[in-house]
């Protein structure tokens, strides 16, 4: 859900790339622990040879790189809401990968872990409220923050035991309205995919 | 070590301003509540009546709503240079809190966590190099983001038996030249209080 963040910018800002996978669970390419030795984490950007390191911090490099006096910023101008837009990043940061993980890299704590993901769920969707996007009418920041977890939604309902539909469906809607830009559509996977890469990692691990 | 990143901000800005303390074992204050009602924590920064809240996010704000012709910028304008300096200050938070933390927090780790302590702090000597801030010639977001740790130095010296000017020398010299700024040396308390302060609290845990 991080490296899709970097390729939706890139399409939003109609940036040409190159997109190479990284094989983490077996040997990280050289150029991967080249480019961030410090991580060795993906995604990591590369641009005029020299990398940029962390989602977030990309698809601001990403906006401030690339301006187009046609198109929306991804991150607004005034201060006060940059400032706004970067707190919601950060949140999702902390929160919903932390408790989404939770959900399906534990046993026995499956359901507690969703009660404690729709909580952060609800607290995004009061603060989406009856806005487009979270930073207003335009596609942007938070939104690009967010909606890389969405295909994997299904995996959180399935050991879950939850709809988060049910739970929050003005999330849902948004989620279904950024999913019709093509740079969405183009980045996230299949939910499908996603749903049978965990089932095997958690029979892997003994969880099934 | 996060609210001293604030005042210092501001002290550098110039920008006047009134400092509330919040007695956090104790009762959270209603407008600490109201302004920050996700994470229920300082430092708040109440601009205009809003809030923004997380320290490095206020630097930023800081240094775009109170930009200052004859003064250098916290942050450098160009993106790839702002993309570094954010890089190193979410390592500085992801990092140094964490392992300085469990040298104090803990029974028995201290030696251990103060061992990667040392790691973290020869990765930020390493990019610090020979320039005289981490920014370059300018006192900047970076030098903010770690100078609050090193009044808490003598806390980790004291519990995980080292000396941090032996294995990191350059980084020492750097906090001292830091010191001698006015914004810096005003926001930081004496290194005896903090000491004094953990004392206690390991008392209270039954670690002394």
């Amino acid at each position: 859900m991080f490296g899709m963040r970097t390729r939706i910018a890139l399409e939003e800002k109609k940036v040409e790339y190159e997109y190479r996978e990284e094989d983490l669970l077996n040997k990280k390419s050289s150029l991967l622990l080249e480019m961030n030795p410090i991580h060795k984490k993906i995604p990591v950007l590369i641009h005029n040879g020299k990398p940029i390191c962390e989602s977030l911090n990309q698809v601001e490099y990403i906006d401030e790189t690339w301006p187009d006096k046609n198109r929306n910023s991804l991150l607004p101008s005034d201060p006060y809401k940059r400032s706004q837009a970067k707190f919601w990043g950060d949140f999702i940061d902390k929160k919903v990968n932390v408790a989404g993980r939770r959900i399906w890299a534990t046993k026995g704590e499956e359901e507690e872990a969703c009660k404690e993901l729709i909580e952060i769920l609800k607290t995004l969707e009061l603060e989406l409220g009856d806005k487009i996007y979270f930073g207003g009418e335009t596609f942007g920041y938070v939104d690009i923050a967010l909606i890389g977890f969405y295909s994997w939604f299904g995996v959180y309902e399935k050991y879950g035991n939850v709809s988060i539909e049910t739970e929050c469906p003005k999330l849902i809607a948004w989620a279904k309205r950024c999913l019709q830009r093509e740079s969405v559509a183009k980045a996230l996977p299949e939910p499908e995919k996603v749903t049978s890469f965990i089932s095997e990692r958690r029979a892997k691990l003994g969880f099934e």
